[in-house]
């Protein structure tokens, strides 16, 4: 099994030498750059293993459970990287990485996938109606970051109590909605997103076939575990790491923390499709930016009610403006139902311009 | 006749009543919350019985006429509101009726529409041409209004002399804009629009079927005179009965009058969705918005010159938003020709945040 | 040939004899309007002149290196104009012709050729997926001209420094996108291009037929050290002129210069939308706004630097505002993969408010 681990299809795993090192510089109190890098790169492949646990989990469960499992958990390491930030009040890293995640999963995520598939396969064709769903909802999530930004600016700071209400109100609309989405896609309208899906593709794409459920468990419960330890290291030395490598908060969270959380998505969404599975690849890019707006965002909001100290949804300029253009580009490639390597250039033209903005703000 | 008018198919007509409370509260002075709810809730049945009459009357004078009619006095009850409260100078809540009456129509109308339509049938279709037209002019005039608040902020309100002509400029670009697209829509590309309509379908969802010319004269201008009167005692309460109700003259506008004004709509648009006729729905709902942004906003600066006091085309901020977001929204949701109920939940969710926004806002 | 040239169809020609009128003027120090009038005419044929020259050797040199060549003088008498433009430093005209390039090809060439293909049409198709990713450069455009400035309203021109690196890194983002798209365009995926457009009805349409290698080297190399003259009477007059006329320079920029410098696109355009040819009138329009936009603009942040005055990439908000609403209505028209003459209306009523806007502004 050692040696299965360690299989060159399995190389992130090698990554995992690094949850060792990490607590060992945490307990050295080394330098927090060396304790940021390495509980980072320790989240890689434990976050891989929570997805692989749960995808098998959830395929014992059966369809339903099973599915709202997947649904639930499908973005875990980001929402336990952000849970630990928030418990030490680093709301603006909490929101960066919001932010990050929304947009590292549609144009990272999904320009790789498309770009590499692309160079593979002239044309890739993919499900318009799912596609166009899964955008209409970025959509929504966008208007949601929006409001309380634009509230904010017309206002100018001189309503903070209606701001923080607001905040929540927008919170438990995302949250109902998510919930009627789940309705959606594993209830009534199922079909959409399973039609073009090989269910054994995808679970050799994530390794996942023949586990038993007892495995299963225990291995969401290690990695999770796991996970939350590198996470608590990693937002601990994020401030101090920041600052010694001159870089802000904001970018730190938008673009580094955001790539390691996502990191598990990347391979298997440019993994299946290099198999020509493009469906199952914007499922993950578009369905888990949209889980994180919908489902992580309010959640933490609502977490922060619990730990005393509320945070609202108020994203900086730049954030909101970057999951809108996001969510614009997203839409324009999604709506043809195909897609080819160019599609790919472009998702990663506009990543490489945000990055440089967030990278050129200055502190 | 008595018995069909406030059968179970009928029941907005026993809202007639309050039209008789209304006129006996405003004599009597009474309480400026009381005669606002009383002459909302009668307008609500009166626009109704407008728009069966000119659609009735448009029948009989055969396409061209009655189509231009139809176009015409389809915002008739709101045109008549946005009058009352120009001719008393509130242009706040002109402007915030003709928002309320462009997003309410795509948002809620639509939405609901697509919602109720979509729980008793997995997939409804409908013209994709038109829809992108719609969805095109829409965006027309959303770039109309976003135009006077752009220049505003960038001249920081240093001419007023401009700004002025802009919106009469802008005001003439739309209405002949308007004019040409009922060239198209009644002449040269009328194919596109009955295509999937079945006459006798409308007729009977908005019960107008056999009526005498006669009969429909005479109850659109009963009808018409009755609005008027209302839409005066509506108006000439709306500062009192928005102050005592703690709510914003915008929001009021926004939301709450713009609901009274599109009610008949909002029927029509829901029975006809749950006939599986979303061509209709869409038509009634994107058909409407595009009304008030190309021929009512236009229609009402012109007036404004007559009354003596020129109105410009200057929305707030918030509202330029969420017009802009509502119509990004809706064209996500028509350019693939098809709906389905979570695409009405999303229209709905953009209503709320918006809506939430609109009343979190201090005077 | 005399005959030919001043034949019916090639009725700019005649604008050829304010070439020497122009050059009169200049020597005699005349009045700024009448030059900047005369050496504008003058530019119209010549750029139509440099346009065919180039087609035509094109042709000569083979699919890859004349789509090159085709691709990168296309729009050479704008990159002209321009240059001259930096050189004196007036920034504001280079980005303003830059702006009103962008926003005059997508609105207003493409919105005359929609228009009146659509007169003689009911109903043109064209290539969705060439329109597309069309559409989708030109976001990837906008995006890019929008985060200079959004970057200079969230640090308040604190940061010159950051700003003037910004705009050199997105540059450079936008130029690889532009070789990159040339590969796609010419190598890996020319079918989506030349599929539905008759390479004779082309050349017939701009009057190339028949030419000898050296007649096209000729004619190219006449045409464009007469269009760098005439650009330099041009640029040497907008400032005066503009001040006597009582516009802004940015006006001028916009409107007056964008219309010289994409005459020839204009008349090429609607030419084969008569024809048709909507393929190839979206790709004149569409193609030539996206070259401006990842070409000609970083080219000439890049010259700026060996001018030894660095040119940034930020634009008025009025711009930014412009060239995204512009993107935006495009996008709404090309999706469907149809054309009808109401959507050359809508683009026009969109030209005819952002000109109406960019008049106002005060100066």
């Amino acid at each position: 099994m050692l040696k299965k681990l360690f299989a060159p299809e399995n190389l992130l795993n090698w990554l995992l030498v690094f949850a060792p090192i990490a607590a060992v510089l945490e307990l050295m109190h080394a330098n927090p750059i060396a304790i940021f890098a390495a509980s980072g790169l320790a989240i890689i492949p434990l976050a891989g293993w929570m997805g692989r646990a749960t995808e098998h989990l959830s395929e014992k469960l059966g369809e339903g459970l099973g599915g709202l499992l997947n649904a639930t958990f499908g973005n875990a390491a980001e929402l336990i990287i952000a849970l630990m930030a928030l418990r030490k009040g680093l709301f603006d890293v909490v929101k960066a990485s919001l932010t990050g995640s929304i947009i590292g999963n549609v144009l990272l995520v999904l320009g790789l996938s498309v770009l590499l598939g692309g160079l593979k396969y002239p044309r890739q064709i993919f499900n318009r109606t799912a596609a166009m769903i899964g955008s209409t909802m970025l959509g929504l999530s966008a208007i949601a970051l929006l409001m309380p930004a634009v509230f904010h600016i017309i206002v100018q700071g001189k309503a903070n109590a209606q701001e923080q209400d607001l905040s929540l109100e927008i919170a438990v609309v995302l949250i109902v909605t998510y919930v009627l989405s789940l309705i959606f896609t594993l209830r009534t309208h199922s079909h959409l997103y399973t039609g073009g899906i090989d269910k054994k593709d995808e679970q050799e794409a994530i390794g996942t076939h023949g586990w038993s459920k007892g495995r299963s468990i225990g291995t969401l419960l290690a990695a999770t575990a796991l996970v939350a330890v590198m996470s608590e290291f990693l937002v601990g030395a994020v401030e101090e790491a920041s600052k010694e490598l001159g870089l802000t908060q904001i970018f730190v969270g938008v673009i580094v923390v955001a790539i390691i959380g996502n990191a598990a998505e990347h391979s298997t969404a440019v993994l299946v499709a290099l198999k020509n599975k493009m469906d199952l690849a914007l499922n993950i890019a578009v369905g888990s930016s949209m889980q994180v707006a919908l489902f992580v965002a309010p959640v933490l909001v609502f977490a922060s009610y619990l730990f005393g100290r509320p945070m609202n949804l108020l994203f900086t300029p730049l954030e909101v403006v970057a999951v809108g253009v996001s969510v614009a580009i997203v839409t324009l490639i999604a709506q043809d139902g195909e897609s080819n390597w160019m599609e790919g250039v472009l998702l990663l033209a506009v990543y490489a311009i945000l990055g440089i903005t967030f990278f050129s703000l200055p502190a």
